[in-house]
């Protein structure tokens, strides 16, 4: 049923604008998160997330680190983090230095792992006994799934095992715990069972795909198992209570998985829980599994995603609402949850070739992701709402999260690494294959060895042009997605013009030998139209090009509020910025003359103007400025 | 520097629209809350307000009530507001059955008086050392003022001072502690420095005035004063910390009143206490605390009201937010809090006689507080949204509070009697009076006589036709307020057309002997048009005909979210509804077709059709369905 594979990262050497931005990760964003994690970095919050683990070390020596656990119950994942992007980032771009660096915090975490496998400095320096007591709240298991992560991603880097064989080791504590001992249990925070496919596809341990098994099998089957869990414990993390009302759905536990039919709770923690759903069902071919991906997926894409690949629309929980609940300017809308989506469509993609999964890949990627990032690599964005009004967005109560300029750092750091590590792995959500087929899933300027023996170089100026050449080689077919925006396309191979069939949103060709194929896409800029089910964008459009949304920015055009949009002239190309270094687009609109009185009966006095709407994943970055993707 | 007073309810006899509100409070909302506070309502929020009082009674006796009190800590001020509600239907309709239940009630809090003055069941009941230890959260002066006010309406309509001099007894003990003593503290929750206003008109009694000024004088002064106080306690009535961020804006705490600027923190506490504000220097010619009054009313209708005069935007602490943050679909705008900012402008018109301040009770008295009510007085509004979204409203974690439908009692039983007491005190607001003019600063239908000795029957079907006609006796001055909206008039004395100078919203009129004004106000519907500084607004119209706002109802239109309204042809009088008792407007529209998928490069198909509005107080009687006063 697996119809392909991720690439390895490995085969995959980025240019162009993906190219530039993994050498801005690697150049900026991994040294300066290293700073971070050592404590380093200067005017930013406080990490200690290597020192917890240093500290870990030592009170399994029996040395007293008084109170020397600091950050957040899940503060190892930082760490986790960083190294898969260190390790993503060797396999692109090879240093000896950073190598060693690795290697270095590598020890400090086999320092930090007990004799029995066990590893998570919040519990093995805070509390021994508390270990697996409060799986609701303490994220145990999300901590572990992330060292997994990066355990694969190190070994996939360096061949070492170092970091391998710790994780093997604590998968296993795991396994004894859950499965040998029995225990109950299921992840309050899941991400360990992709982590666990991850695993399970490198070291080829059947305990590792059981393990996942296990707690997708086990999730939603007993619906009191936090209530359980809480009623035998004194202690709590946040306070957070299961008896809570909504807290199952909230949680993904209220119904078996395999019943599910609505994405529900932290938007973070049900993508990543689907992704492994996904994983695990083309895998096993597991029919059942597969098809409530398919109504996640569903109700997801089709109710409850912006226009930007964002999910999770309420800061209440960072969770996901009711059906087309999509405010712009309380967006909520994390970083994190559309790199979750891209992870959860990869998968999806694994099971069914079907253009749509790469296409909301793409919209996550080059507009939400993307703008999760201060272009300078040093700020980032956790909220990422469409519509920001200074004097409001940052500072009313409702609007405190939606901050109208990156930030240098979280005490919550999960968004930054999540993108550095999504940009250095970039090639294996663009490019996939199996046996005989080579698969171009998203649009990355670059090289690709493929395992079934095909190469290909793909030249191209995308996202800001939509023309793609490439040069392929070797034996087989090549699978290349036609984005879905694009309804019109052209193909030429070895200079002949081609109509080959679209097939769920791909192009087959035949490879025999050397072949230059050269795509055209549609690069006019096109108005959007929400579907006026969402209240607040209904009658409203946005600007879209190739796979770009944009956005209007006080800085561009003075008060956006009192901008109408002409829908009846097409919006143009009008400069490429180098501020920005992307392509601004240029749209007739009328103003309304500011109106001082707060409600009048005499309509604001309108003028004509032209309007500069510049792409969604750079706003924010010439200082705080209104700004909105719909506009009336 | 009193400008003039209002008159006594007993002046006025309704007809027309107020008259039929009237009898509604008078036949069903005052009957059913009597109920309610018995325990007697089926199906309802339990109340146990009287028992509170006959519990209170028993402690003080020194029987054991055990566990004798529920409710909220104010739940004492459900029982005075019905007090003060029936005591004003007894001025409009005498009523001995009513009278005597008024009488038997009375008694009951009388016997909960304990020997010092001190009333309060809370306290008395659960633990009487804690009285006076915590202002911060525990409203006890809050109850009282509530119950002064009831004492003050009960003697002007019975001429008893049962309760009057129970409030007399208590405002002295209250002085006692908080002047003679000299006990810091303000009142956690403002409201009874309006209520020893009234006090002090009724009896003349010196001491209610220096309190009143007392509580004024110190407000903001020590703005640790909360903090101090709770540290000196160890219990709390729910737990919220005087430290929190924004606590002090938040209780108007943060600076000395006579240098407030903006509007902040709760909206109800805000009005009731700038309402005590402009009462207080109306009296004693206090020109610095009416400058602040005039402040924070510029502040509050410029920039932070909706256009229903809804007050207090955010559900996060029932507050003000920051100016130009009004949310249609997430308001908050408590039926209280427009209540409440009819007690500030009637206050302010005791000041200074400006047709904005009775423009502004006009605004919040036809749409927010009457939207407060269900048309047969059986359900009642809390919050008062300007959009609801069926599946949305009520169901989305941030829009709970957005009841589509009124239910029938709230636990926080604060709006229903608020509503009931301002209806039936109505001509208090409608009506002013001072030696020589007698003020019509509302049109209300009815007779008037005036202590001046002028005497004017009011006819008129207001709001829902524009003619008014005043038959006027006696000797002085009418001074007619024209409503702010009606940009033309007509006046018509005794046949004859005249046009009387306009100063300051109103008409002066010579009375000598008998007089016949007709009044003719403009008719037409108009469209509104927010402020662009509203971003939640900015690009809309509204509708509106006279004072009413109007609404879009889905029972009347379909999906209202489809609609686009013309703005080139003007709207019109359909037809009056029988079901709704009211005029309904017709509008030009165009309707989007339903659109499936959730964002398209594709414009929805658009067709011609009109569209039906009705007046927002009557929104939300016919069944879950969809509104929106701001259209595209």
């Amino acid at each position: 049923m697996k119809k392909q594979n991720q690439i390895s990262e490995k085969s995959y050497k980025a240019s162009g604008f993906i190219g530039r931005y993994q050498k801005l990760v690697t150049e900026t964003v991994i040294p300066w998160q290293e700073k971070i994690l050592w404590d380093e970095a200067p005017d930013t919050e406080k990490s200690h997330a290597i020192a917890n683990f240093i500290n870990a070390g030592k009170v399994l020596r029996g040395e007293d680190v008084g109170d020397g656990f600091y950050g957040m119950v899940f503060q190892d994942s930082d760490v986790a983090k960083w190294i898969e992007s260190a390790s993503f980032s060797l396999m692109n771009n090879p240093d000896p230095e950073l190598e060693a660096e690795l290697d270095k915090v590598i020890g400090y975490i086999a320092d930090a792992q007990d004799k029995d496998g066990y590893l998570n400095t919040y519990f093995t320096i805070k509390d021994q006994d508390k270990r697996w007591t409060n799986l609701h709240e303490a994220h145990e298991l999300y901590v572990a799934g992330h060292m997994i992560e990066a355990a694969c991603a190190h070994f996939e880097a360096t061949g070492k095992r170092t970091l391998l064989d710790v994780m093997q080791k604590n998968m296993e504590c795991i396994y004894d715990h859950f499965i040998t001992k029995n225990n109950p249990g299921v992840p309050g925070h899941p991400e360990i069972e992709l982590a666990l496919m991850k695993l399970y596809r490198v070291t080829g341990d059947k305990k590792a795909l059981e393990l996942c098994a296990h707690f997708l099998n086990e999730r939603g089957q007993d619906v009191d198992i936090f209530i359980r869990e809480a009623d035998n414990r004194t202690w709590s993390v946040w306070g957070s209570n299961p008896r809570d009302d909504g807290d199952l759905e909230y949680r993904q536990c209220d119904k078996p998985l395999r019943e599910l039919t609505d994405a529900t709770g932290h938007a973070v923690r049900a993508v990543y829980l689907y992704a492994g759903m996904a994983d695990y069902a083309s895998e096993v071919e597991d029919n059942e599994l597969l098809s409530a991906c398919e109504r996640l997926w569903k109700n997801i894409v089709g109710r409850k995603m912006y226009v930007t690949g964002g999910i999770g629309s309420t800061v209440l929980g960072e969770a996901f609402t009711v059906d087309y609940d999509l405010p712009p300017d309380t967006a909520y809308a994390e970083t994190c949850a559309s790199v979750g989506l891209m992870f959860f469509a990869s998968r999806m993609l694994e099971n069914e070739l079907k253009g749509e999964y790469a296409d909301v890949m793409e919209r996550a990627f080059y507009n939400t992701v993307l703008a999760g990032m201060q272009l300078d690599g040093k700020r980032f964005f956790y909220v990422n709402p469409l519509e920001v009004n200074p004097g409001i967005s940052g500072v009313a109560a409702t609007h405190k999260h939606d901050l109208p300029v990156r930030p240098k750092w979280y005490q919550c750091a999960c968004c930054p690494p999540n993108v550095a590590r999504l940009i250095e792995s970039f090639g294996k959500y663009a490019y996939g294959e199996n046996e005989s087929v080579a698969f171009c899933h998203m649009i990355a300027s670059g090289k690709v060895g493929f395992v079934n023996g095909i190469s290909l170089e793909c030249e191209t100026d995308y996202p800001h042009e939509m023309n793609v050449k490439y040069k392929a080689a070797g034996e087989g077919k090549l699978a290349i997605h036609i984005p879905g925006w694009s309804k019109e396309f052209a193909v030429v191979v070895n200079g002949e013009s081609v109509v080959p069939e679209l097939k769920d949103g791909y192009i087959y060709i035949d490879i025999n030998g050397t072949s230059v194929i050269e795509i055209t896409l549609d690069d006019a800029p096109h108005f959007v139209y929400a579907s006026n089910k969402i209240p607040r964008a209904a009658g409203m459009v946005s600007l879209r090009r190739g796979p770009l949304v944009y956005c209007f920015e006080g800085v561009d055009n003075g008060s956006v509020k009192t901008l109408r949009i002409d829908r009846n002239t097409a919006p143009v190309v009008s400069l490429f910025s180098n501020d920005l270094q992307a392509n601004t687009l240029s749209v007739k609109a009328k103003r309304e003359e500011e109106s001082e009185e707060l409600y009048s009966d005499v309509p604001p006095a309108v003028t004509e103007c032209e309007a500069t709407a510049v792409p969604y994943y750079t706003w924010g970055n010439r200082g705080e400025t209104e700004m909105r993707v719909w506009m009336k």
